[in-house]
């Protein structure tokens, strides 16, 4: 970095505030803020500056013959090593004029500044070691963190917990590799050092460590991107009005005028601290045409792409048809992978004799009247018929059966619908100590490296030679280091060297 | 104030950016931010705490079991009387998510803060006499400025410059009110302390002194609102083209679509820091009917609210229909109180026979042709014609005349143009010690207290009595005050009791 590679920016947000902070970062960067600062209406000596505390004067232009004053500000000096970037740097806190921002970056670019770059000082503060990779990456995931999960999120990994783990599965992959290493250097000498079973048993620990990070990737994206929620139903069960409701009254707006030109960026809501994503699905039409099929085959296929499932059904329609919806749905749902909230709407409009206030009494109900019923209802809900639409029996479907009544248009029962959302969402409990992979590059480096990984295993299952092997573990030593940007064939020697401290 | 009315308000822009500053102000600041900052994983003794250091720590929610962390903050103290306020005041700089900044937000609330009311900290900082309300009002001005010369009155305001003008206003008048005062109090022994001639000597001095100030306030309004600019000339002389050019290549879409929509906002240009706004007017058109005469009398009359007129003919004209042109504008404007600017446009189109290259030149030729040529153009040239259309006779139009040839379409000719508009401006220099008044509410102010002491004046000459003139003199020094808030009452009596010393 050159004598004058000391950079600026306004951190803050752009545009008008009552302040506004401009941060340097460099080795000039105390000369060149002293050249334009007067405390008490006098520059200051770069020996009485004082880091962290915060002086009170004002930045003047000292070209001009009239030298007139910018602003009056207070500006913080940060001695290298103790700043953000582990650089000296300043920060200068003006008026947050647009004009008065410029003027200040003007006066410390024409005094040899560069306007920095995106992320410059962060890069500057991992290149000085101040924060690793994933550290610096959690920055701008804090910065641009909307709810508490994916900011609990960001803040743990910021405070090194992500990095954390990656330390505790590299150091596992170290102890194996120098077990293999100890065991090539010493091949000349026939020595088998390295014991296999201890080998096997560090290795599927490390896979299961891996496996447990890549696993945590589903919900680290969907905490970061949304979880996905699918609404599905029949044409006109008040699907449009319930998804209005969720996202509250602004979007209603949106929504009304074309439900097809819907940026699905605009369809997110919060609950307790979770963002959730709707995934638009068309609505299902009964039918036995082909053509209308492959489109209701289509929305099925998108269902699979939700974490929540909301059947919505008409309760204004005949209880046979209702529950014909029901099973339709139901049948295209993975209840083992998807959770699934089954609503019956326009309780409002329900008739008391279709009306029931409990499960219970609509299973008992649904139950005996099957077995009642079964000849009347023309076989269509024999075991052959339910098993050939929903690939279940009718008493497995039953035994899954639970649902509520509600009114789309009750701000009431949509609250309860989207508390029941909150519950039936799998995330774990995030508090300071969750650690979810919310990152792509890192899922990517996380996925190589198991990869890399399980290669050793088959590896050893293929009885080759601790050269190959250690070929495919400093691949994935490699994978990881990615992820904390860090070099780790140098960790690797210091580790045999350090433990096993052979003296050769 | 109450004890818990300790405020709080993210004072950097709106938005997210790398960090946010949020601001406490009040009797509560300290313990409040001192209840969720940790520091090295301490909660830090309110005895400890250094004022004016920025401590690094952390923020934390205290209320969950977990006690999750928010933020890695910086946090300074400011100790009462020396923070912007005069308050104990707290600075938090966080990460610019606006999760982050609601969050803090809200666990400085849920602590018993209350939000901010816009302007409430300097409003504090004026009650508690950090700032006088004429500074206060410039902090507002100085964030809002988008220019060099805005920006300088702002500070200059800001650093008191126009409050020393009314304090020294203010004790000029207190003078007079002194010495009328005395007169008052002896009043029963029929002595006559007031020397009459000192007080119209005192009086005159005042009058000129406010008058300076509420004269300013035509260039400071310029300055905070852009000067006017009006460009006029015969339609297709090339006024829309020129105007683009101008405003630049952004404003020239909005402006081929529909003149007349044009938001005046919108048609704003900077040069060397001062802001310059057009004026619209319709292209006149060289005409003799009575309807059309009035739309161009519009126009004529709307030059007047110009401080620069722009008078633009087409070259590739004839001659005499310049001329006619030319004279036509100059006649309509004030060139007393107006600058002009007279250009040919088109000169890229203009033949060689038309072109000439220097304002002597034409000038020579026009004289001469209308010296020669007086019959051939049927009269229409005689002094007589000229007058009755312009006011002036040819002679007196001839020696203002000055223009220079350009084609809209270059922009070197365009920033020419630029330059001209420049220096035709007549501001004062404007440095840090230049002190315009800016304000509405000042310059009504200061017309006020002018009334009154015009008052007074007369009130002398009408030979009133001391206590008439006093109450004149007491409503002008009411008027002067409540520009910076000041009680002026007790101020006037500290003075009679002060310098005169009579002990009653």
């Amino acid at each position: 970095m050159s004598k004058y590679d000391t950079i600026c920016a306004v951190s803050t947000a752009q545009g008008t505030g009552a302040i506004a902070v401009i941060r340097l970062s460099g080795k000039e960067s105390f000369p060149t803020v002293l050249h334009i600062f007067k405390r008490k209406g006098e520059l200051m000596d770069i020996k009485d500056v004082e880091p962290y505390k915060a002086y009170y004067g004002e930045i003047f232009d000292p070209i001009p013959d009239d030298k007139p004053l910018i602003d009056e500000v207070l500006v913080t000096f940060f001695k290298a090593p103790h700043s953000y970037t582990g650089e000296d740097s300043v920060e200068i806190s003006c008026h947050g004029s647009e004009y008065v921002q410029q003027k200040v970056l003007e006066l410390l670019v024409v005094r040899g500044c560069r306007l920095a770059e995106p992320g410059e000082f962060s890069k500057r503060a991992y290149i000085n070691g101040k924060l690793d990779l994933a550290q610096a990456e959690a920055v701008a995931d804090l910065i641009a963190s909307q709810n508490a999960a994916e900011h609990q999120i960001a803040v743990n990994q910021l405070k090194g917990g992500f990095s954390g783990e990656l330390q505790e599965l590299r150091s596992q992959l170290v102890d194996l590799t120098s077990l293999l290493e100890l065991e090539l250097d010493f091949s000349e000498e026939d020595v088998e050092f390295a014991d296999r079973s201890k080998l096997y048993e560090l290795l599927d620990k490390a896979l299961k460590h891996i496996g447990k990070l890549t696993d945590s990737f589903h919900m680290g994206n969907a905490i970061k991107n949304g979880i996905p929620v699918a609404i599905v139903g029949e044409t006109n069960t008040g699907k449009s009005t319930l998804l209005n409701a969720i996202l509250g009254e602004d979007r209603a707006i949106v929504s009304d005028i074309d439900g097809t030109t819907r940026d699905t960026i605009e369809e997110t809501f919060t609950i307790d601290g979770l963002t959730y994503r709707f995934i638009d699905t068309a609505g299902i039409r009964q039918t036995s045409e082909t053509i209308e099929k492959i489109g209701i085959e289509r929305t099925f296929k998108k269902i699979s792409e939700a974490d929540i499932v909301i059947a919505l059904l008409d309760g204004t329609k005949p209880l046979k048809q209702i529950f014909k919806a029901w099973s339709n749905i139901v049948s295209h749902v993975n209840v083992l992978t998807q959770e699934l909230l089954v609503y019956v709407n326009k309780k409002d409009a329900m008739d008391a004799g279709t009306m029931f206030s409990l499960n219970d009494d609509f299973i008992d109900y649904m139950k005996s009247d099957y077995e009642k019923n079964i000849e009347k209802h023309g076989g269509y809900m024999t075991d052959e018929y339910c098993y050939s639409i929903t690939g279940m029996d009718l008493y497995d479907i039953l035994s899954i059966l639970t649902f509520s009544y509600i009114s789309a248009k009750n701000p009431e029962d949509v609250d309860d619908l989207k508390s029941n959302i909150r519950r039936k969402t799998n995330t774990p409990k995030i508090d300071g100590n969750t650690v979810l992979v919310t990152n792509i590059r890192h899922f990517e480096a996380l996925t190589h490296a198991k990869e890399s990984l399980e290669a050793v295993r088959k590896g050893m299952d293929d009885k080759l030679s601790a050269d190959l092997l250690a070929e495919d573990l400093r691949q994935a030593l490699y994978h990881i280091g990615s992820i904390t940007g860090e070099v780790t064939s140098r960790d690797v020697l210091n580790n045999i060297f350090g433990r096993f401290c052979i003296g050769k």
